[in-house]
């Protein structure tokens, strides 16, 4: 079973935007144990999109579009594909109520041209968008499928896995995954890691290993092909236990677990809330911790003092204590920390002062210096960093070493009792 | 001139990576005035290489390959492309010396598969790598160019740069350049926008104009060639001109400013300060603000209350407001607004509360509710909005119109004499 994937639109040729689509696409149909044959991209050009459709109908049988399904002009997408398969485009009454509802429900009028994207080829499967107006469709003709996204990813994504995907699975009987999984570290260099367990893979030439580096963690993955996840599991669990056996303390979560997810099951878990003040990151933690849904059975307020007055007034820093260390201190990050939790009566405060540059630096105190505070009821910690990079490097390395600290502590710390919870 | 860009690697095939590099060539070379015909990716399989090689010789003038220029076995574009175009392959001993280098700089041996690096296409125009071991190198046959690149962008980036871009600007004679004007838009839809200037486009074929929509914003892009940038702007002038006349309102900036650099600067140039309370944007909105180098000139303060609790104790919001009228209401937006401006003593307040998802939604208050309200020395405006998609895409969007409803405050603003600024 084969795969191809086209993308559309002239501002990916032009270098506008990065095709984030076709790797995720990629992704998926490789875990789906499809393989992807060739990747293509063209412009809002109907006459050279014909000619990719025709090539790629001619060598594979799943083919996915993406993008130029909107109401412009320059979205050509169901015509050509209309023009090139030689089939009809009919109104769909529900699609159009869809539509029309997307703009009423936010208080607008539907603009005439968004009319266009109710007409879908005749007897193709109709993937309804429920984050924009523009469906998608899947046309299957001789056993073969070809499959219309729409380009932006935030409609892209749900579309594919809440549709396609059981689409396909159903349609093909698939019956070997292809699984990976991913084991994420905290605190550890990507050769670090590989140093420590170079060693392990050689023996196992069924399971593909790779590393992979991100700001602030690094990725392990293990891949292999089997007739279910749960077989899939069971080739790699040796080898994940020895991994985890060496590394243990620095792997913070597997597959698709971010550190602020793992961090909150485990506030939530031993009962304890988090208050955090935030200087040179600005918010970024807190927005960080409040991705996470359910995030307000555990966090209960932040505070960015941005300025000295607010560091004073807000979060009852001592004005001597800025002058005498500078508010850039392992001191100042410290008061924050206690400060806060007081304040909020929780059960740990986090606080985070530095420079985010790029201006702001001196010798002294060079642009990417962060302390970062944890404060709980018996003991405050402050580490400091030294982070390279630009402004939101600075900010995102700095939330993520706030989210390990307060990891560590929370491994560490014992469940606390219900009745015992302070708020 | 017509250019393609072939992407070698299975990682991208599967997803593992995502091609920078062929949106990094595509805005390179269109800067350039080469338009980019065709982007195709193809795994490390030599067969299926070639056919995009032949395929893409036919086609375009230039044709540059990225990946597979490594020492190991699954590295199959040297070989491909001799076979394909049937070259041999020479030793080239200065940069079996460079390859060598590479290694005893760092101290260690060179591995012997590396060897291989140094056969080269006999004639070819070498590109030599200093960053890592494999050596690019252009080919030309029949007025035609086949420039093969390694793949990793910390060693493709300087060699297009710094060989690459000048060879094509001396070989092909390049006098002109392609310019793209962005207009950023909010508060208008995509269909919005082109129902009212459509008509505009049609009179200018030099011009190549799309419509693009992201979260909360829509770019224009206005695209022309010409001799040099200047000449390029006045092309463009006039249909700018009448853009702005027509819409000038939504325009918020230019190319590549971001919200909210452009409302940082209005803040800064009208000399007013500022600070937010968030609820369900959890930090986004100060994190964004923040992001801008030098926020801190108007940046005081934000409050995250994601408790009841402490909208009462940080924001002294009365709790029988709360209890009336819910967390998430008009009301409650507008005495957060109120609070945090006096509290903090600045000339705007920004309150942000609403339901985020993907629970604790109800029939009346449905996820996606959010009311923002702005509060300046004069009045308070608070408006309700009704946001799709996921938790981030909700936060993402209340951020926006945030720093959208900021904007337009403060283009009526009167500029502040320094002298009268509270703090």
């Amino acid at each position: 079973m084969k795969a191809e994937i086209i993308s559309i639109g002239t501002e990916i040729l032009c270098g506008q935007i990065v095709n984030t689509n076709a790797s995720y696409l990629s992704r998926k149909l490789t875990e789906l144990g499809i393989e992807v044959y060739f990747q293509s991209t063209v412009g809002d050009h109907p006459r050279r999109l014909s000619f990719l459709l025709n090539q790629a109908w001619q060598r594979s049988e799943i083919i996915i579009t993406t993008g130029g399904l909107g109401p412009t002009g320059d979205d050509i997408t169901l015509k050509t594909i209309a023009k090139t398969f030689q089939c009809h485009l009919v109104f769909n009454k529900k699609i159009f109520f869809q539509i029309k509802n997307h703009f009423t429900r936010r208080g607008l009028k539907m603009p005439p041209i968004n009319r266009r994207q109710a007409y879908l080829p005749v007897g193709s499967y109709i993937l309804e968008n429920r984050v924009g107006t523009a469906p998608g469709f899947i046309l299957k003709k001789n056993k073969k499928f070809l499959i219309a996204l729409p380009g932006p990813p935030s409609e892209l994504i749900p579309m594919f896995e809440e549709r396609v995907v059981p689409f396909i699975k159903e349609r093909l009987k698939i019956r070997e995954v292809i699984f990976t999984r991913t084991l994420k570290f905290a605190g550890l260099s990507e050769s670090e890691i590989e140093e420590r367990i170079k060693d392990l893979w050689k023996s196992k030439p069924s399971l593909a290993v790779g590393v992979y580096a991100h700001p602030g963690e690094i990725e392990l993955k293990i891949t292999t092909q089997a007739k279910n996840r749960s077989r899939a599991l069971q080739k790699i669990a040796s080898l994940e236990r020895i991994i985890s056996q060496r590394l243990g303390p620095y792997i913070f979560g597997k597959d698709k677990e971010t550190l602020e997810e793992v961090v909150g099951k485990l506030l939530f878990k031993k009962r304890k809330s988090l208050a955090v003040a935030e200087s040179c990151s600005g918010g970024l933690l807190a927005h960080r911790i409040t991705n996470v849904s359910g995030s307000s059975r555990y966090f209960i307020s932040g505070v960015i003092a941005y300025s000295n007055t607010e560091k004073v007034r807000l979060l009852k820093i001592p004005s001597e204590l800025i002058r005498k260390y500078g508010a850039v201190s392992r001191e100042v990050a410290e008061a924050m920390a206690k400060n806060i939790r007081k304040l909020t009566k929780t059960d740990i405060g986090i606080g985070i002062t530095g420079i985010a540059g790029p201006k702001g630096g001196s010798l002294r105190k060079p642009v990417g210096l962060v302390y970062i505070a944890l404060s709980t009821e018996n003991k405050t910690l402050v580490k400091e960093f030294h982070f390279l990079g630009d402004r939101l490097n600075v900010k995102m390395n700095a939330s993520q070493e706030a989210l390990e600290m307060l990891r560590q502590s929370l491994l560490n710390a014992k469940e606390q009792p219900a009745l015992r919870r302070k708020r």
